[in-house]
């Protein structure tokens, strides 16, 4: 079986069930709709369904939205109110604990820089009530935030800084916000997963070794991953797979040519993709052509849904005439 | 077969060979390498090699030319030079004739972008040419610049911009630079093509509907194009094909399976690509994860080569301390 | 009398009423408050309010705002409406009639950058009437736009660029915006003069010869513009004219040195504003420090109010929508 | 006397010979002229030059430099070479020692943003070193990299971030680049100021109220500021100056107006500045009209510098070779 990776824990229990038939398990499944926006709630309760899911044990929410675009402003505040709502179910925290939002990957990269997008918006008032407490309102929560860039760009962990930020600034809670790859075209730019073990080595479309988790940093964290890209391997891999799928339907079961069908696509995918791909130095992804725009919109949406999460004596509008 | 979309003569030239044995009627092709860069002259022409390439008679030059980046100042320079060279034996002007760049292609719009990015960094000479002519050396040529956007920015055809104002100002070249689509990765912000027949109707990635040529507009027109992304479908396509291919190879010639392949191949292949892509609306693009950058590189590379070329009697560094 | 240079006829109003008692020949004043906005309206009447004012006969309407920020989405709304309505009295088209929005200015020049920024965000519907018109609802208007940039980018003058345009696209109305520059520090980003009578050559703060008016092109003109920056040297004129009123109040009226003091003001102060700003070559500018953000609201609110006010059958929630 | 508060201890140096003739008491000045560059020394010895400066003890060293402008690729790598001779003399680290490099300031408000563009083209190497050793040459020293951002972005102090990385990451020694306000509008842009006396409190134009100095962190820190406004109150104060020395030196010498003049200037200017700039809420700055450009030029030319003071070993077309 080919290995197939992918950052969302919704694509995982999907491949699993495709190959696989019947529940998972170690894993619990709850879905519902709000608003138009699909939510499903995915539980890795044991070692087994870690296993099975490759993902640590913990809650995964995913919302499948509908499209929104940047100028359409009532779309974006009705979608960042479920968001914020199905966020605040994870965040517990007392209206005086600070809250740290980490911006993950990098700003020179479109579909890379969803993070330090979103933390450019966040209501950040942890100096206020430190520098002028008389004049803020006790219900605001303190809130600071940061964008560390990437390996390359800083020649330090991402995970190093962040854990040194937190130990100087002893937050009660750590929001990740990072851009993720997708397996599948239509999830990209509409799905928001929230997920409460954290960032693990390796995902994410940058690069972030060390784990950014409660295990790591001994504060809880939230992860909000959105897909924003799907690897060009991935394309080619699903082509390949639907001409065999395709083929293997019409080939007589148990004969000769739905074995060699088979064959091909166990020993001799990966290398095909390869030997397409390599031409190009470098990572090639799969992107909406006016990526720029979108990365605008999802980054507006996600920020105004953790300043209504984090600020619950706020209204919207009261964030927003705070912001700049 | 398959109508294979490609905006390269060199590729259209590639395509023809693989599918026919043997020399392309009614089309000269001459190559040479210069200082790393192949360069590859393809002629249009006749009506036979118009029809065989899909492209109007007329000159094609193609540079293919080794990776670039920003901060390589040096490399950037000589590939420019040789660029200009090139550039240089296509535009026939005496020093007293205005020339006008346009840059194609939507500013939102990163690998679009290309066009307008190379305006903004010509030599604009003409205002000063007549507001201040006493003070401008008598061998500097006067250029003008535009960037008209695209049909979906403006509400105008492109065409019809360029038109209006040719008219007015009465240039006696216009050199227009576009993004444009490639069949094969390797190509990528790579190759360089350079031709004097304009640009056809639904050329390049935007909506450029009314043709950029001389028989549209009386004045000669040389058009500069680069791709800067691959079609997700082509992935898709040459990914199949691919896998096909192999099949083929394994089959008995003339067998029924054999057959079947074959007819797979021609039948099903556009449908399954549109399936696999469908769940996205919009258009879907491979590009390098930096393409920001990449394009920032290659808008340079364009633009040092068109000062070069339009203004012989300068130096590269006279050009570069004018700019800005 | 130093030659006070100012493109707000509110101001020009202020200074005639500052150095003369009294009423301003041939000038009509009539101001009014809606919704926290001083609506102020100067009708130039005839020859003698022209040479006083020193602007063409017309209507110049002023809107006094308060602060806006980028993510009071509510606030700018409720100012980019009232804008919208006077606006539209301006406005005299039939609901089939093509208005051509033009952003003046220099992209690359924050405080100048006003009028592209604006023209980015017009509802852009003539292409869609002429390409896809069963599609598209009867009460749209047709609107075209664009942004020919600033002399030394493109070698050609504005006026010519957008003749050559209009006399091919043939609007019904042209809608020019504009940076301004004030006397005012109150003024700056606060204030938005809507006038008839196109702009005069020299206008604004970049550089732009030829007249842009009805005119010149045969199309009535509607001019918008905003001050976005004070020149430095209005600093120094009135950091000057303070010390010496402060003076000339406490000198005995008709006295020796009160006179001296009348001198200085005449013959000395132009030469030490000169003096003082004589370093640094290149125009200086007073703006606020986060002129990048400030020029990102005013231009929300301007493109909202020009949206509402030509497509009067429109809700703004259904033209944010439509653009992007 | 009015306070006059400036981040360059050349200006320091001034305003004391302005005010008091002779050699000022605890501080050595040298200066000397390197290809067009003019370069003053300024080594603050002891209290008394501390407390006459205003700044702590220790080396200032000023670089007042030619215009330069993006484009012109030798005359930026000329001036950077000198800068970078400059810094190594204060740059005394063995070729393995780490340096981490601090780009203060705002990315989001243009002449606040030097520190964080800079940043962002030093050639990082830290984790090269730690991750692929036998791939990188031994005579390449560690260097990683950060933007720490502002206060008011993070809700963190600036020093708190900085002191946190730093002792996780134990650099041998810390470069950080600041942007500052001047007192003359001459030096915006023109000069360079490197010290190793590190950043005080309410130094720079943004907000950074804890020092970040040897005595702070622990490591030595090697302070770059390069001026990128004029406060509009010093335009203000300036210009109020001018005019009443133009009238005391007109005035009969210990006469009655000469008092009055005398005294005007001591206790009425500020309130008259105050009142002048009042309307405005926000900062107020004088920048060149196209800051946006010169900071990019200023920003190549300082992370030059640094790169090579930092990389004795390679020649600048290998670093840049490497940059990107």
């Amino acid at each position: 079986m080919l290995n197939i990776r992918t950052d969302l824990a919704v694509e995982a229990k999907e491949i699993y069930e495709e190959q696989n038939k019947g529940k998972i398990p170690g894993v619990e499944v709850r879905d519902y709709v709000e608003q138009d926006i699909k939510v499903t709630e995915v539980s890795v309760l044991d070692d087994v369904g870690e296993k099975v899911m490759n993902k640590p044990k913990g809650k995964y929410i995913t919302l499948e939205i509908p499209e929104v675009t940047t100028y359409d402003q009532e779309g974006l505040e009705e979608v960042s109110k479920v968001f914020a709502k199905v966020l605040s179910s994870l965040v517990k925290l007392d209206e005086s604990m600070t809250a740290m939002v980490v911006g993950l990957g990098n700003w020179n990269i479109t579909p890379d820089a969803l993070g330090p997008r979103v933390v450019e918006k966040i209501m950040v008032t942890r100096h206020l009530k430190q520098l002028i407490p008389d004049q803020i309102d006790e219900g605001i929560r303190p809130v600071c935030a940061l964008a560390p860039g990437v390996l390359g760009l800083t020649g330090m962990e991402t995970g190093e800084i962040i854990k040194a930020v937190s130990e100087k600034i002893k937050p009660n809670l750590i929001i990740c916000v990072d851009a993720l790859a997708s397996r599948r075209l239509e999830r990209v730019n509409r799905t928001i997963q929230i997920g409460n073990t954290g960032i693990s080595p390796g995902s994410g479309i940058g690069n972030k070794r060390m784990e950014i988790s409660e295990r790591a940093l001994g504060i809880p964290v939230i992860a909000i991953g959105v897909p924003t890209v799907v690897d060009a391997a991935t394309i080619a891999n699903d082509s390949i797979d639907m001409v065999l799928d395709e083929m293997i339907r019409g080939a007589t079961q148990g004969g000769k040519f739905y074995s060699m069908l088979k064959s091909i696509d166990r020993t001799e995918k990966e290398r095909m993709i390869q030997e397409l791909l390599r031409p190009y130095v470098g990572s090639l992804v799969v992107t909406p052509k006016d990526v720029d725009m979108v990365i605008d919109s999802v980054s507006k949406l996600l920020s105004s849904g953790i300043n209504i999460a984090l600020q619950p004596a706020l209204e919207l509008r009261e964030i927003n005439q705070y912001i700049n």
